[in-house]
């Protein structure tokens, strides 16, 4: 098998695996897949669900796509690769759960190929990352997720969590609020710098990424499921949402990279979440628990 | 009173009025003021509603801004004005019905100067405009409301209603969905060439576009807000709200350029509905009321 096979088997197992127990964690639904062609070649299949147990909307799609010119904005940030041939594949996924106090989650690992198939001095990279977003703080649980990021980075030597964790702090800043989307985890543009890694290393770390993704998210999803909330916490997951759709819309070079260049409009906005409120002038009474995830909401050491 | 005092209280006395009449139509909530400074200077007050019985979410916003440079994107729109002070006033509303077959609408009047106050070489001008957002089509207000911005545009020698229409078509085109954000109405950059037009009958025509808005939107609402409805409309509602969302975040030049420039977040983003909805991949069945919504959703002659 050719790199760029292997990269995408990766991300297809990853699928196949992480849409299971998604669905066993769910009880409930399951998901349907969801099948697109890009136009410039390539495509991908978006296994969705919707209104199950646990999850009000879950969303994991799995892309190949490829090309004989790399597309600006990639070339832009990737000096050297102007105008030559690409492919990229990726896994990604956004978790919006019925319950409150179960934190959404997102995820998405990726490989980028610049050149011919098979050419030795093909550019690639891999980068990627897991994040969450809760909408109420808890503090056992934050630092469990990123105690177990921070796991998985020191099991790769090419991997430096407090790096990632850092460029994580700062991508998913919403400017405009003032705050994180969420709490962060991980995210690299380019695990090692293109074209210089050690590719089975790099890929040994987007397998593990994606391996880990049970460990850092099911066990909080066990522990908040079944805790009891009313309307009132219902109406500020919605309204915490409406920030993430501010953020997803406004801020997110995936979305406005695919917006801009007429990727797949629902494998795209599969990130958005079912349900948002927006509130005018709305804030949490100080003291309250919705108050206290604002306090989270900015960079802080988690392990 | 200098030509920005006229300018601002018209916008004021705008506001007071439609207040009132958009209080009136709802006959249950009332709006609440907030008034916001802008640190550069200036500043504003936006009234705002929310779950009263005819409007969800409602919102009208007076601002009056100035500052020794004009912004970046406002210079670079309009050559000559760069490096000069700057005045901006305006008034602008979005409302969000209830009812989903009572249409969301959108207006706003602006007007700005360069220069210092009193220079009689001042460049200004006039821009602005109202459009609506159905979630179900009725051809019948459709074209009311049309052919009641065409007559205030026949009123005024220097208005033309056909491009207005069609800038407005243009501008509020969402192009990763291929449709309108609603259907149009009437939108001008600028009402006359900066610096060229007759200031009094441009004022003139401001006025008309405000008092307007009374007999273009008011009668439909009144037409349409005891129509029954149920889940199934509230559901589509929210979801053609999702639009408008994605609209405004992604392609709203006022809304960029008020997150870019650190504006009032609240005043800026009053426009976003109350709640919205996203569904993976859902289209409404051939030959529904929900189907029919997309088919004016594309630039047609309403008049």
């Amino acid at each position: 098998m050719t790199r760029r096979e292997r990269a995408y088997a990766l991300m297809q197992a990853g699928q196949v695996d992480l849409v299971g127990a998604f669905e066993k964690a769910d009880s409930k639904a399951t998901f349907q897949p969801y099948t697109w062609e890009r136009p410039g070649g390539g495509g991908g299949t978006a296994m969705t669900l919707t209104d199950g147990g646990v999850f009000e909307k879950a969303g994991v799609n799995v892309s190949a796509v490829h090309g004989a010119r790399v597309p600006d904005s990639l070339a832009g940030a990737h000096p050297g690769t102007e105008g030559k041939p690409f492919f990229a594949t990726g896994i990604s996924m956004v978790l919006h759960p019925q319950n409150p106090y179960v934190p959404a989650f997102h995820a998405n690992y990726r490989y980028f190929e610049i050149g011919e198939e098979g050419e030795q001095n093909d550019i690639w990279w891999f980068g990627g990352g897991a994040d969450m977003t809760p909408s109420y703080a808890f503090e056992e649980d934050i630092g469990h997720f990123h105690k177990t990021l921070k796991n998985q980075c020191e099991r790769h030597s090419q991997a430096d969590y407090k790096t990632m964790k850092e460029t994580c702090d700062k991508y998913f800043y919403i400017k405009h609020r003032s705050e994180m989307r969420g709490v962060g985890g991980i995210f690299f543009d380019a695990l090692s710098k293109p074209g210089t890694g050690d590719w089975e290393a790099d890929l040994a770390f987007q397998k593990d990424g994606i391996e880990t993704i049970r460990e850092a998210y099911l066990p909080i999803i066990e522990r908040r499921k079944n805790v009891s909330y009313g309307e009132r916490e219902k109406e500020w997951q919605l309204y915490r949402r409406g920030r993430y759709v501010e953020f997803n819309l406004v801020y997110d070079r995936g979305t406005l990279f695919g917006l801009q260049t007429s990727g797949n409009i629902e494998a795209i906005l599969m990130s958005l979440p079912p349900y948002a409120h927006w509130a005018f002038n709305h804030s949490p009474e100080p003291g309250s628990d919705e108050a206290k995830l604002l306090e989270v909401l900015q960079p802080r050491d988690w392990v």
